[in-house]
């Protein structure tokens, strides 16, 4: 993912859309494997695009810096990344004709910061945005599907839900995925280390995470996320399951105990 | 910044330590330039790490990934991306000692878990973490220099604030910066573009950027984020307000108006 705007770089906006995208992805088994935040910078975007491209990833997904606005240079970042320049798109042009007909704007003017909210990276194809002005943006490169969405959570989210997502799942086949999450009590981290090692050696596809959460009245407490992915739905909930169990056994073995367990596929 | 965690690529933690050392920074009249997320990976860790310090940024803030347990590699990842060994550093460990000593844990073994936390980069120095077990991690490379804190928020910002800031502040001399943040209504962000495009001209250094808000009842809402950075305390502050009472009549022109403005140095 490559979040753009100074506005996360200077503690004004919480990442929240990076946040629900590696949500959203994690239930399908998918994930994010590195976001880049920068700033509203035509250099900054097009170098960080282009070292996402080189890495050559399945999907690349960029937020924000769509806009009309003249700090939105998003699309114009990646038309320099990409070599190639920027273009009106006659699609997007009418997708943005018609969101403004849809709310009555009829007589609306098609300003020059409006239409450039319609020109695109040649080879680019608009994306419908169901929910704002700015359509989304759609391309290829090399191996890699580029999906420019807004940085406004509420388009962000529709275009990511209404095409994002069904290329994602199409691409992934049918993973399953098993997250328990247990809230450990009377035990140091540096004393679950070795159990986590351990249990990491006798499964070594699973995803074990402790997450220290302070110590009360003398108690340490730890909340341990664990992930198990596969392609048969029986095979991976039940490794998930004997994980949980016996990591329940050594941590009792430490001289603590497991306070809850909760399995994150049924919530 | 390099953020280091997975927890921070599957929705499961926002990174609030990049809002908060983002925030940090810019009211210091500094800014993050670039943040990384990556996952507790070796390779990914150090390559993202050769990635920064290539591009010779003054500092880099890594955080998460200090403590005992196997997924925490950040330390083995930096020294791997500066081509060093990492080994016992006897303050690191002193300091750790330290640390449990003073909860009155003076029996605790040293296990190999514990241990793990000296071990440290061959070249870099352990920052004291006044809360916390693991020490954070100071070194240079190249102009660069490196602060390695852990992703706790209580650790990070309690060493940010008596390691980090100081030197940053040291190197920075003394600059200034003039925030203020309008609430705009009945503007329409495509309409709020070119007036901006005309500021910006007029005002070079400036920083202007409008969030939309959502349309209300028909009437479009915006926030706007303006700063001045300068050397001069009282010619920083006469330009940011100078840009707001232009921005204040261009919006009236354009039929909206201005329904409050804060300047955030104040705040």
């Amino acid at each position: 993912m490559l979040a753009v705007g100074k506005e996360l770089l200077i503690g004004r906006t919480l990442n929240t859309n990076a946040d629900w995208i590696g949500k959203r992805l994690a239930k399908m088994g998918s994930m994010l494997k590195e976001i880049i935040t920068t700033d509203d910078d035509l250099d900054e975007i097009s170098s960080a695009f282009k070292s996402i491209i080189a890495r050559r990833p399945d999907f690349l997904v960029v937020v924000g810096g769509l806009g009309p606005t003249p700090d939105d240079m998003t699309l114009k970042g990646i038309a320099k990344g990409l070599g190639v320049g920027i273009r009106k798109n006659e699609t997007a042009l009418k997708l943005i004709k018609e969101h403004y007909t849809k709310r009555g704007l009829t007589s609306i003017e098609l300003t020059p910061s409006r239409l450039k909210m319609a020109r695109l990276p040649v080879g680019s194809e608009p994306v419908m945005n169901p929910v704002g002005t700015a359509p989304g943006v759609r391309l290829v490169e090399g191996r890699t599907t580029v999906y420019c969405l807004p940085g406004v959570p509420a388009e962000m989210r529709s275009i990511f839900r209404r095409s994002v997502e069904p290329e994602v799942r199409g691409r992934l086949g049918k993973l399953h995925r098993k997250y328990v999450t247990m809230k450990l009590e009377g035990v140091f981290e540096s004393a679950l280390a070795p159990i986590i090692a351990e249990e990491l050696r006798r499964h070594p596809g699973a995803y074990i995470k402790s997450h220290p959460r302070g110590i009360r009245e003398g108690v340490s407490r730890i909340e341990l996320d664990l992930a198990v992915v596969g392609e048969d739905r029986e095979r991976t909930e039940d490794e998930g399951e004997a994980i949980a169990n016996e990591m329940r056994t050594s941590v009792a073995s430490a001289g603590g105990r497991v306070k809850s367990a909760r399995g994150m596929g049924e919530a």
